[in-house]
C-alpha cells in the first residue's frame, strides 16, 4: 500500500502540520526538511501534485506564452526561465502561439483553465485581451521583451532604442549617409523601438530618414531576404544596412550571398543577435546582441517574488542593456566624408 | 455566481451524462457538441481542469523531456509536438534537462508527480531510469530521435546511418580519400549511428577508417571548433570533412573562417541540419537535413493514439528518411582519382 502523510509523521516524529507545510511549499526548518525528505525517500511516498493543487489552490504551474519556440532569441530566454522555475518546484507549461494573435488569446484561455499560478508572456498581440482578467483573478503576469499599453504588470525589457541608435551611429561615424534599415512589423513593440533608434541617430546627424531606405521584414528569414533585395533595388547608392533581428539578418545574408555582394566593400552590414552565427559569417558580422539569459532569469525571479509576496507592491520594469560585438562587416564609406 | 454543469444542462436541454462526457473528452454527437459549446460560451462556464483531472484520473497534460530547448533541431520538433497536442486539448509540460542524465531523472520524477497522462522524451541518458516505472503505471511513453536499449516503447527515429553513409559516399565519389569526421559522444545513440554510417561507406570503398581522422565534438559549437582544429593539425593531407550535427557544423565553420581555410578548394565540407544556415554560408554548404516537423508530428500522433486505445497493441517504430541538400562546399579531390 502507498505511504501516507501519517506514515511520514510516524517515521520522522514530526507533527502533521509541519509535514503538510513542507508538502505545500511552506517554510520548514532545515533540520525538519532533511528528516522529511529522508522519510519520503525511504517510504517511497508519492506526492500527488494534482490533489495538492486543489487543496492549496496552487498548482505550482506557470504558463509561458511566446510567439515562436523555433526562434533562437526566444528559445534562449525560455531555457533559462524554465530552469529557474523548475529549480523552485514550478512546472512550465509552454504555449507557442506561432506569432498569431488569436492563438495567443486561446493560449491565455487554455492556461487559465489549467489554473496556472501565473503567466509569463512574450506578447504577440497588442491588445492583451484576457490578460487583465488573469490579473484581476489575483494571478501575476510578467511580460518579457515587449510592452502592451493597456496591461500594467511586471516587465523585463531591453534597451532597443539605444541599441539601434548606437548601431546607426557607428555607421555614420564611418562616413555612411545612405543607410538602409530592415525593420520588423509596425505593430511590434521592439520593432518600433529599434526603428525609432534608427531615426533618432540620423536626426542627430542632421540626415532625414528616407522612406525608400526602410523596409519591413516582419522578423522572418524570408522578410530579411526580400527586404535586402528591395532595398538594393530601390537604392543603388545605399552603402550600409542595419538589420534589426536575427532571422532577418540570416535571410539578408543568404540573399547577399546569392547576389554575390562583397561585404563590406560593396555593403557594410550590422545585424542583430546570435553571436555564433555572426562569427561563422565571412567576413565576421558586426552585431547587436541581447542578454537573453538575463531576460529569462529576471522574469522568473519577478514571478517568484510575486507568488510569495503577501501584499501587492508596485509593478517593476527592468530594462537591460544590449551589447555591440564588432566584426569585420563594416568599413568606411567609399565616398563619404569621415567623422561627423 | 459561476455557471455549473447543471446550468449547461438547462440551457442545452441535454442530460448531465452527455455534458459530463463532453467535458471529460468523451465522444459526443456533433450536434450536441455544438450545443454544449455554445452554452459554455454563453454562460461563460469555466472548466476547472485541475478538478477534472482528479475525477477522471486524466490531467490532459503530456510531459516532454528534451536535452536542450536552445538547439534548433530539438526546438523545431517541440514546436510541432506542442502544436498537435494543444490542438487536441493536451497541455505540454516541457522540461529541458541540459543534456544532464541526472536532471533527466529528476524531470521524469517531477512529471510523474504532476500526474501527466504520458511522456514524450528525447533521451539524454542511456539507462532510461524511471521510464519503465512510468509505463508500468499504464502511462504511455514515446521516444524521439534516440533509442534506449532497455525501454520498449513507441519510437520515432531518423535513418542516421543511411544519412551519414550517403554523405561519405558523395565525398568518395569526388575522389576524396582522407575524409575526417566530427562525431558526437560515443554514448549518444544518433552519434553512434552516424559514425557507423561513416565507417560503413569507407569500408565499402575498401578504405580503412583511421583513428586520426575521427574526433568527438559532443554536439556542441565548441566541440565543432576544437574538432576541426584538431583534425587539421593531425591530418595535413585531409581534403574533406563530414560534421554530424548542426551545432558542431556551426563551430567548425567559425573556426575554418578564423583560419582562413578556403572551402571547397582547400577543404570540402558536408554539414548537418539547418538549411537556412547552410544557405548563408559562403560558399553555400552541402548538408544532411532531418524531417524535424514530421518527427514532432508523428510522435504526437503516436501518443494520442496510445491515450485513446482500449487495449495495448504492439509498440511501433517509425523511421524517417533524411535529405541531402547540395551546396557548393564540396569539390573534386585535387589529387584523388575520380569515381570508384
Amino acid at each position: 500500500m502507498a505511504a501516507t502523510i501519517k506514515d511520514i509523521a510516524k517515521e520522522t516524529g514530526l507533527g502533521l502540520a509541519t509535514i503538510s507545510s513542507y508538502l505545500n511549499g511552506g517554510n520548514v526548518r532545515e533540520k525538519n526538511r532533511i528528516k522529511i525528505e529522508e522519510a519520503i525517500e525511504k517510504l517511497d511516498f508519492e506526492v500527488n501534485e494534482v490533489a495538492r493543487g486543489l487543496k492549496t489552490n496552487r498548482t505550482k504551474m506557470i504558463g509561458i506564452i511566446l510567439p515562436e519556440l523555433n526562434n533562437i532569441f526566444f528559445a534562449e530566454i525560455i531555457t533559462e526561465l524554465e530552469d529557474v522555475l523548475r529549480g523552485q518546484g514550478y512546472a512550465a507549461m509552454i504555449c507557442d502561439c506561432r506569432t498569431d494573435e488569436k492563438r495567443e488569446e486561446e493560449a491565455i484561455d487554455f492556461l487559465k483553465r489549467r489554473r496556472v499560478d501565473g503567466m509569463i508572456i512574450i506578447p504577440t498581440g497588442k491588445s492583451g485581451r484576457g490578460l487583465q482578467e488573469v490579473m484581476d483573478a489575483g494571478k501575476p503576469i510578467v511580460m518579457i521583451d515587449r510592452r502592451i499599453r493597456n496591461v500594467r504588470c511586471d516587465t523585463v525589457l531591453v534597451d532597443n532604442r539605444g541599441a539601434a541608435e548606437d548601431a546607426i551611429r557607428r555607421l555614420l561615424d564611418r562616413g555612411h549617409r545612405k543607410i538602409g534599415m530592415i525593420a520588423g512589423a509596425e505593430d511590434v513593440y521592439t520593432a518600433e523601438e529599434r526603428f525609432q533608434g534608427y531615426c533618432r541617430a540620423l536626426e542627430a546627424a542632421g540626415i532625414p530618414a528616407e522612406d525608400s531606405l526602410i523596409v519591413r521584414g516582419d522578423y522572418t528569414i524570408r522578410g530579411g531576404s526580400r527586404g535586402i533585395k528591395e532595398l538594393a533595388k530601390r537604392n543603388p547608392d545605399m552603402t550600409a544596412v542595419f538589420i534589426s533581428n536575427y532571422e532577418m539578418t540570416l535571410g539578408a545574408m543568404i540573399e547577399l550571398n546569392e547576389l554575390g555582394v562583397r561585404i563590406p566593400e560593396e555593403m557594410s552590414v550590422i545585424g542583430f543577435d546570435n553571436i555564433e552565427f555572426a562569427k561563422a559569417c565571412i567576413p565576421r558580422l558586426s552585431i547587436v546582441t541581447q542578454p537573453t539569459k538575463e531576460l529569462g532569469r529576471r522574469a522568473a525571479e519577478l514571478m517568484l517574488k510575486r507568488l510569495e509576496e503577501k501584499e501587492r507592491t508596485e509593478f517593476e520594469t527592468v530594462r537591460l542593456a544590449t551589447r555591440f560585438v564588432e566584426g569585420r562587416s563594416v568599413c568606411c564609406c567609399p565616398d563619404g566624408e569621415r567623422g561627423l
